[in-house]
């Protein structure tokens, strides 16, 4: 997308399923993605907006999962999710200071979207997620305003940037320059054809844990670099999974909690710092606010086809954790505090990813 | 406190257990509530908070946890709290709209009592509870202000009123008007002798449900009324729970799941709409934010003297339900819509409590 | 059922909601229960069996959950049972020791009824459910043998006593003697006429918190006889939950979770000791084993439609737990150990229970 | 151990921590293994026992957590020991179908040492977890009896057989034969030197996916094999963690769940079938069974030094899997079905493991 060099450009192909049209989340049909980068000197942050589908998600929500793997984190609007099993709100990400502003703008979205809301109907549940871009960002600063949320919300596509944009713009990926990565897959079941793609916040790792395809390239990198490169790990990942495939809210559950495999394929070890959480909507099924006449009936896979499922999910994070890391750019922030690129570092040191 | 007539001025005793001084929240040391009211016409809403206790709780924070009784609401911060089992702010309850600028506004509070945070260490984590007061408040207008949630944090105090004040402002209870409630209890063990407070802010329940002790008061009071008299539920409490016993985090998630049996007693049944939602906290040990040297030592009752905290737990939180609705005053709000004072209706109708 | 005098032929009417035709967890359709009962001496013990359809539930699963009050217990069964959301063998109650048997007999039932299980397809998820009855029983001599356990699988049927009987059989309540109870809801909704049925195995709970419609029994109860009643509470029960209604397994999880209310309503505090769990499952819709040609579809409620089957479970559940009492007759067990029937009490000391 | 071949003695080193002297599990004082194998034709099954500590384990127990990656399993004792934090009993290892007459029998283990169960004091929480060894062992036989599980209790030792033995002996890891294996780190930190061991029981896989330390072994196998080679996973592994790190029940938890780390280092996509389930116990706190005069105190390490256990645990936990990989040995099982051993065929196919 847009041109960037991704993994894949680089000759590494992340396991045996085949790739959507994009690579990306947005593979899943419907879904959009918007960025607002806010990138000057100290201020190195911005947000990420997620659309499940381009209709009124309020009125035709989604079926949807949240997984915790580490919750030294803020992530918002998981405890209704997980109660309800649906998605009733876009889905934004941004810095941790700032998950009160942008869930308070993206009530008022809502509210403008959907004028019943507090008056002949109940609330809505927002849902932001977060990393802490202290490192490159002056956080205490709060950069992020209501308008740079709603025009992350406003101007999403389907074809979007990765690395450093958006929320991803102040973040780390094993102690190198990190941010937004995507990938998809394709699974062909006898039901039919089905995709699932990830998005990823990537804030996490340790340089020296770095794998790609199982290669220790961060280790030879570190070698490479200075010895005294700081490689401290405050390890905070956000993964959105969306999905066509007709699944239960369990069911889901049970697919986006196979992320964490592709997560440790690239060399975590799930540190203590700040929040590991995944969520997870699939568009296969939406869910009518208001009763209709009759039950729901909701169309599901058998659980023996799950197994493709929990291979794609693997493989997408993988993938999409390496593509935050290859696309992002270099940048110096807060305090001159600088962060590498890991794609002009493997060109400066000559190291082969394959 | 403040000359309200409580449930116990009516004679009624809940439970077999001493109260403490202020039968309060409040009476487990270091626990201050202060409230922001903001009551005029349409707008029937506020902001109440309370402080853990009076030092500097992200340096030292308490044991805490939280359980989800019903997770149809959008309580933020209790995804690292069970993680880290910490709390590190103080908690902040409001109305279910203003939970992004609550959490907006306690973000800048701590920021502001600790510079290091975004710079030297890590980021905070803060706690808003809330409940949907659209019947009586233009939810929609959002009318709580950084300024009335910084007031509601720096107005706490030992004593403290219940019913319509606070975020208990606009809020229903049994279909009356309900709000604020608090009540405690005295436990006497071979190890010492400890307190449990709660205080709950009370949005729930359909009126021909309420029982007081037992007495089948709500379906009484409902005969002598209009047939007619609307009461649905969209069914919703906040339940704070305090103590000062020493608990592991695993203890105190044990403890804090019994207030179930006191909110049962009220004649609740958990309807379907928005949440219900316990966040507990003991103030036994503080968890140093900084490493120390050596290990932290916890201590912690066995579990054979648990059940007089599950006691507690219980009759307290019946009793701080009974004291939300019996406290609290009638009100016409948003469009005319009004609910009747408990205690003006108990004295018109004639009904006996016991 | 069986001419045994329940709680309503006193009088006592819990709740709104009509019951079925038994007033048993057996009117859902398909539901059938056996006991097994081991009464002589110092052996008061046995095994209650549910059979959740009649045709085949390994090979036609149904949607099951399962929810922990108090996990001081050993139920086997509901990993899997919260993993996949199904069932797929009979529930069993016994006593604590006898769970390890009662499982390895419940693997043989399943293995004679199908061949295919360890060959061409994988095992079975065996459901044991358990209070502990040693204060009656000589728990220690382990008196369930298998062909006890296959004889409850093989006689039940849709009329069962309750009471001292099966799992019941050693089993106290409220510090009198309990056991087995059972009772029903009928639910009228929009898209049909539902039923939800429950049966407790009861075992816990201190005489003078008892309730009986709000009433406080227990404690006139205890006033009557002599003050040095032992009350001592070791605190379980286990609660079977049936019903026809289409839901989802998160949906039924939602509804069983409400049985606390009925639980709490007859004066529980939920003690420190043994296990309070509920099991639960929806005949509405029968999951194939083996994987079909097409996606399943799953014919579900919609979420407005819970409160009537919430309020069903609380009424249901505090009915059972009053039938398991009433019902109970005077043990005398091992080491000359006794537990008196209510029934006995209230008519010796002229109590009321309305 | 024992002189068997293990993944270190091909070259292969995982991670970057110390191993204990043993490099296994029994690294933590006090903790031995034991296996009775029961290998002949149709028979390929056995029963692993791991005493937690040599005192008696019921009236000191020890934190306890468990974590549950995939539930599709029979595994018993895991509700008690959420609840209270604690392991009470040794934990057993066998086929799926076994998990009864396991717990049955070390019912009657702890009941011979400890005459007060059941008498003056409560019963106890038996732990047994499984894999399904149905493709080698005729499972439907249950081979296994009470005096093999006693003997596996009673022959335990902190030397120990790894691959094709106890519980492993039918057991599959990668398509290729599988079972037992070990692994253990040292931590070194500010507050002392600890331990923490792995031991694992592999069923679990699929050939292709292999990786070790990153090398794709499992695909290029594959392609030296023939292409008809069955590689269906029904994907089960136990992992049991022991430590003798200070820390709480809820450390403790964060720190097993790190396992899948490990796990999915070697290749694993968590498949469908079968569970995949942790079990953990800290020996450094001792929780006595009979309530103490004063209150407990639980020593922990701050959260800050929780990032060395989590390293620790998940390199511990991917050489386990290998090392169940290496050490096991050819199966011909039931009905002529067979294993290779991993070992035999890199030989076989000069296949560099580095």
């Amino acid at each position: 997308m847009f041109n960037q060099k991704r993994i894949r450009d680089y000759g590494v192909e992340i396991g045996r399923l085949e790739t959507g049209p994009f690579n990306a989340i947005t593979d899943v049909e419907g879904v959009t993605v918007g960025h607002v980068t806010l990138s000057d000197n100290n201020m190195q942050t911005g947000v990420t907006a997620i659309l499940p589908h381009q209709g009124n998600i309020f009125k035709e929500k989604l079926i949807a999962s949240s997984h915790v793997i580490n919750g030294f984190g803020k992530t918002m609007g998981t405890i209704q999710m997980m109660e309800l099993g649906t998605l009733e709100s876009p889905i934004l990400l941004t810095n941790t200071l700032s998950v009160g502003l942008a869930a308070d703008t993206l009530i008022d979205y809502m509210l403008e979207k959907n004028p019943e809301i507090g008056r002949t109907t109940g609330t809505v549940n927002p849902v932001v997620g977060e990393c802490n871009d202290m490192f490159l960002n002056d956080i205490r600063a709060k950069f992020v305003k209501p308008h740079h949320v709603l025009q992350a919300l406003e101007s999403t596509s389907s074809e979007f940037e990765e690395g450093t944009v958006g929320a991803g713009t102040g973040m780390l990926c094993y102690s190198l320059k990190g941010g937004i990565g995507s990938a998809s897959r394709l699974m062909e079941m006898q039901s039919g054809k089905y995709t699932v793609g990830v998005l990823v916040l990537s804030n996490f790792g340790i340089l020296s844990d770095l794998l790609v395809k199982g290669k220790a390239v961060g280790q030879e990198l570190k070698e490479a670099m200075l010895a005294s490169y700081k490689e401290e790990d405050k390890g905070s990942i956000m993964i959105i999974v969306a999905t066509d495939l007709p699944v239960s809210e369990r069911q889901l559950n049970r697919i986006i909690k196979r992320s964490v495999t592709g997560l440790s394929r690239t060399g975590s070890i799930i540190t203590n710092g700040s929040g590991e959480i995944i969520i997870g909507f699939s568009t296969a099924t939406k869910i009518p606010h208001e009763k209709p006449e009759h039950c729901l009936t909701v169309p599901q896979i058998h659980e023996e086809d799950m197994d493709m499922a929990f291979r794609a999910v693997g493989e997408a994070t993988e993938e999409a954790v390496l593509n935050s890391l290859v696309t992002a750019e270099a940048v110096i922030g807060r305090d001159g505090n600088e962060r590498p690129a890991f794609k002009d570092l493997i060109q400066k040191f000559g190291i082969q990813l394959k």
